[in-house]
């Protein structure tokens, strides 16, 4: 059993708080038996399993799981209440094919919150794939994958240059065409931008079409993670 | 100009990070120039303004504004980027009638920033109120207000109660009837529940109508924000 914060397992999962060690180690690690099991559930094998000792929690399908001395597991949790499993996956485990009909392109949403509410709303009303800029948040940062809901482990990734051949459509707050009466192409990435910026002109320019979410007159624009999800439900809408 | 965090207005905005204090007082504080200037263009009238003195903003609208020294504004901030301006405004100012043909009924939605992007699309997506049952969080404090970008200045609220007359049609996430065949009645109001809990018989008894917003196979259900602003998209749909 592991009695001290400094063990390197421990250790390891601590250093998966920090964007730049997720992306020099290509790891990221997830918290909680809901996430945990989602990832086992897409068949990735976990690279550590830690599980506490007083309340352990999916052991049987962990088979190298360590057992964590309670004190330890709460250090090393970014919850109020800690989980009783953690595991560190591997990024490049994710899957990453873009075949899907329908995708979502998003211009720097670095809110890591929306951009996991967006991976869920992929799953859920696709299923989509996800491309994602620079300037995104890192969608497996805690805050995203829990946003996420385990569809992390379900929603293909990209670059937001790829999806190649695929019609795109800027989705932007106001003057475009309404999105009830856009012609949906066979395939369609639609295209959506952090909330204050929105999309600069090179994007807007290499879209297809342009479309408006139809809102009312005082409104301000919807929340970027609420119009994406609104996009892929009129989507599907249109194909059912 | 204020110098101390011992002064009183000061102390306020403080204590109304407290919920029970914001109930108690009667009162709510609102902190960035975007936020504050929705208030005043809903024409509220801030009981305190404090501005930062060497960051001065939006003074020639807040005639009672009191200048704060940069360190102290720093020192009454929620957010890492302490904002130019906070506002004090009285509760019971804000919009209570429930008119609109469309609304949102919230069971127990206890995340803030969930409940602010649900007060965000019925501003976007209806106009439509918003009621809430007790075990919600409460649409004043600091996070529900930023989540609603203003919103909550112009969405009328109203208890879980409210609304008699208006057929209910409670969102499920399976075995409902499809959202998008659901004959829609002229006025409704879109009953949520929590994520986890979902809502409890004794309100699905009390719906005139169940639906569910289709979703891929393998999906988990969406998130209660996405999924209020789908049904508010949907009956905005079918009415234009």
């Amino acid at each position: 059993m592991i009695t001290s914060a400094a063990n390197p397992r421990v250790k390891l999962v601590r250093k998966l708080e920090s964007r730049r060690q997720r992306e020099k180690l290509g790891l990221f690690a997830c918290e909680g038996e809901d996430l945990v099991a989602a990832g086992l559930d897409a068949a990735l094998e976990p690279v550590e399993a830690l599980v506490d000792a007083e309340r352990p929690a999916l052991v049987e399908r962990l088979s190298g799981a360590e057992l964590v001395a309670t004190d330890v597991m709460a250090g090393l949790s970014t919850l109020p209440h800690p989980a009783r499993v953690v595991a560190v996956f591997r990024r490049a485990d994710l899957p990453r094919h873009l075949e899907a009909p329908v995708g979502l392109a998003l211009w720097r949403v670095s809110d890591p919150g929306n951009l996991g509410t967006l991976v869920r709303a992929a799953d859920a009303l696709g299923p989509a794939f996800v491309l994602l800029s620079a300037g995104c948040a890192d969608p497996t940062g805690p805050k995203a994958v829990r946003a996420s809901a385990g569809s992390i482990f379900r929603v293909s990734l990209g670059r937001f240059e790829d999806g190649e051949g695929i019609a795109r459509v800027a989705l932007v707050p106001r003057d475009g065409v309404p999105l009830t009466e856009l012609e949906l192409p066979e395939r369609a990435l639609f295209v959506l931008g952090a909330e204050r910026e929105g999309l600069p002109e090179a994007v807007l320019g290499d879209a297809d079409l342009v479309a408006t979410i139809p809102q009312a007159g005082s409104a301000e624009s919807l929340n970027v993670a609420t119009a994406g999800a609104i996009a892929l439900y009129e989507w599907r809408r249109r194909r059912s």
